[in-house]
């Protein structure tokens, strides 16, 4: 197991590629280990493998002054017809440090005779010719996949996730094969501790009704558990699977930095948006506007990271508070009334200054400036297990959480127009516009290209890109209303609903 | 200001009284003192004042066979014209545990000249008397306020706080009389810290613009706060104060048992409503509802209990387990790999059941059988201090939780007819009735009463505890569609919008 782990992070130890971010091996759930004495090299920068770049290409993706918008070459490069585009930073950081993957996954049920893998490798055509051919249909269920990673404090951090986020899914999906055929069926209480040749012969066939999982006696007070809520907790752990993997890993493989993560899955005709961080998801249906995430900042999270250091105060390192006050409050205004709230608070009240309050608090700043203990501005997503306070021995990991939020979105029991998207942005687009103002923007485009037009969404996708990057002008990169345009980089997936099914 | 409390509290161990729940002195913010080795007699159960039962009605008002609904018996009691209606228990405890108040509440700025306490005493009428009168309008603010609680284990803690907790959110704003008469205008960081005298000086009159506040240099990273969030802050700090008094001084006033806590303030032209339990109020608007408030209970909650049980786990004295499984796990079904989620997940997962998840859950059962170790259905309110699990030395109260979710509704900033109201109801009412049929009951009986009607908000409110307490069969207490009606004690407030600034 521990062999397959490693085959498959070393397959990232590689150069440039043009192929798909699929890995060439199966996933298996991480395991810890001692890090290596020797590190490997930190990967090379890449984009993702989608777009299908040239060297020449790639060179030139990287120019912070040109900030060229780069989408896949060819409409239909990604399924369902998903429209994508992206640009550089203007600077901040060296390289592009978002990264997207775009994924069909065959899941196979955990030990059975056909296949031991997940079989990440296979495509959706011979996942359909398969289930044409053989009986085994409900040994395997796919999912369609879309991820975005946007890192900080370097690129490899996202890279490493948008490479095995999907298999890390995949895994924990794999015990859940039979159970999510049957979306209205409440699942078993427990499965079965057969050994893969026991599981075999419980495996069911379309002749066989009985389900392969142990039937429990229900108690009344016996909890009823669907399935819809298997892949929520399949999601939740998935993440915190790919983190440890990270945690573990980091230094054998050199994976620097951290990165927020949004995935979305769509899984028994439904769409599950999993969301660690500031980047963001919505749905446009009909014209209206649908949240498909939250976001995870300093500041929507402050009383979980205010609860955590009020019961663990050993993690603010003597160096900071766990109140939060308008601004730093300076050595004169000791004794003082001040505004403050603490995590019991959504509200604000006055207190007297004490010594004790003097200290920075662990939350700081507003808007896109807050900050967790004046080093970070999000607060979820995978990585920064190294990250600490400047100058300082304080870990900031504790505090963060890799727990994605998901929402769910009935995609089969909704009609659906060639109009009807979900986008999926990093922060880079959001920070400059409204989800109203994205709204507009697709519409405006699949008004101009008609629902024939073969690169419709790759152009929405393209246009989003465009209007937060903005043009160039003495004064720095503008929108086209005068204000400063997104100087991160922007990411963008546009997914046509209509794509589901058809 | 320790003999303020002690004169406060010993204002409530009296007989029977006709009076309303206002207490005969001013109340300071509780201060702890060790238990007195004599402790008070437990306060007699009475029914709220305004009701002005006799000795022979209250008597009445307690027979669980009868079930008597009660309401004021003249119409326009209640300030604004609210209708209230309440019923007691079909036996589950020998007294109504439930109490309410509504109150008229003056606040004078803390330690001006003019009145060193908090007014609660004044009533509205000389409280306009005085506006007319005085140009110091401005030393004074005033509030309308509705109290439910919903006790447990004891009526004591609900008929404590519905004497005392207006007076404690009156005590909090006393520092805010200046700062909420300018709703628009963003808080001082700091207060000053004058004397009485000084604060007397530099009091604002019609003819002084300046406030009486320190101006601070304001930095460009210093967070704006808006008076409405002053008294968010209030009310959470109120409902702090009212459980560390009740918690100070239970053994010496023997105040037994807890209760949930549903306030209603109107102040600034706005509704803020503070909940902490499974009350509930509802705002019905042109026929809709919206919902007011949010429920706490041990499903609603979880993800909070877990957390801090896993932070603390000596909290669970080692016969709890933080987890969650659909049912209680039997001995022979350890090393299956069962259902559970934790305190991250949203979702359900399977894992391997070790010895350590054989003990009880912390969080078991569903609705309203839900429990926190075993013992209570709702996790926030007041008192339970003594609370501990059956047979063991456990106790339940770090987990419960005093602070109130607050929601506010812009009243001022909406028409209302006579037909608007908000509703607001312990649970015995919401256990059997959903928020659309309590509309829908709520306009059938304005329908057939005028808006001219001086009774109707009574009869609204009656109606809705006759519904939902139904008719006594031979299987016990049914609603009209023959489903088990509720058992519980009933409290409802009808409280029609019209009436603010009428």
């Amino acid at each position: 197991m521990i062999n397959k782990v490693k085959a498959a992070v070393s397959g990232l130890v590689g150069s440039l590629s043009n192929k798909h971010s699929a890995l060439p091996g199966p996933v298996a759930p991480p395991e810890k280990e001692p890090p290596r004495a020797v590190t490997a090299k930190p990967q090379p920068p890449c984009r993702p493998g989608f777009l299908k770049l040239s060297p020449e290409e790639f060179q030139k993706s990287g120019d912070h002054n040109g900030r060229t918008v780069l989408s896949p070459k060819t409409p239909g490069e990604l399924q369902w017809g998903t429209g994508y585009a992206e640009v550089i930073n203007a600077g901040k950081s060296q390289h592009n440090e978002d990264q997207a993957c775009c994924e069909f996954v065959v899941v196979e049920e955990r030990d059975n005779k056909w296949n031991n893998n997940c079989s990440e490798l296979r495509t959706e055509e011979s996942f359909n010719s398969d289930l044409q051919r053989s009986n085994k249909v409900s040994d395997m269920l796919c999912f369609y996949y879309w991820g975005l990673f946007d890192g900080h404090a370097g690129y490899g951090c996202a890279l490493t996730s948008s490479r095995l986020l999907h298999l890390h899914i995949c895994d924990q999906l794999r015990d859940l094969v039979y159970i999510l055929q049957q979306p209205t069926v409440a699942a078993p209480l427990c499965l079965c501790n057969a050994t893969a040749a026991e599981n075999a012969s419980c495996t069911p066939t379309h002749e066989k009704t009985e389900p392969p999982l142990e039937t429990t006696i229900r108690f009344h007070t016996e909890k009823q558990v669907f399935p819809e809520s298997l892949v929520i907790g399949a999601l939740e752990n998935a993440f915190k699977q790919m983190d440890e993997q990270i945690e573990g890993e980091r230094t054998s493989q050199n994976i620097e930095g951290g990165c927020c993560a949004l995935a979305a899955v769509c899984l028994m005709g439904k769409l599950f948006v999993a969301n660690a961080g500031d980047s963001r998801a919505i749905i446009i249906r009909q014209g209206k506007t649908i949240s498909m995430s939250q976001e995870f900042t300093p500041e929507t999270e402050r009383q979980r990271l205010q609860f955590l250091a009020t019961l663990k105060p050993e993690l603010l390192g003597n160096e900071f508070t766990c109140l939060e006050f308008p601004r730093r409050i300076q050595q004169k205004e000791l004794g003082k009334r001040m505004l403050y709230r603490d995590h019991t608070m959504t509200g604000w009240s006055y207190k007297a200054i004490e010594e004790e309050n003097m200290k920075f608090p662990l939350i700081y700043g507003e808007g896109k400036k807050a900050r967790v203990m004046a080093t970070i501005g999000v607060t979820r997503g995978f990585g920064d297990h190294d990250l600490k306070v400047y100058n300082s021995n304080i870990y900031i990991k504790p505090f963060l959480s890799c727990v994605p939020g998901v929402k769910v979105y009935d995609l089969a029991g909704c009609e659906h127009g060639a109009d009807d998207v979900m986008v999926m942005g990093t922060d880079g687009l959001w920070d400059v516009i409204t989800d109203r103002e994205v709204a507009d923007i697709v519409q405006r485009v699949f008004a101009s290209h008609g629902t024939d037009h073969p690169n419709r969404y790759n152009l929405a996708a393209q246009e989003l890109v465009l209007r937060t990057r903005g043009v160039r002008k003495e004064s720095g990169w503008r929108l086209v209303n005068g204000k400063m345009a997104s100087l991160d980089d922007i990411s963008v997936f546009v997914i046509p609903l209509i794509g589901y099914g058809s």
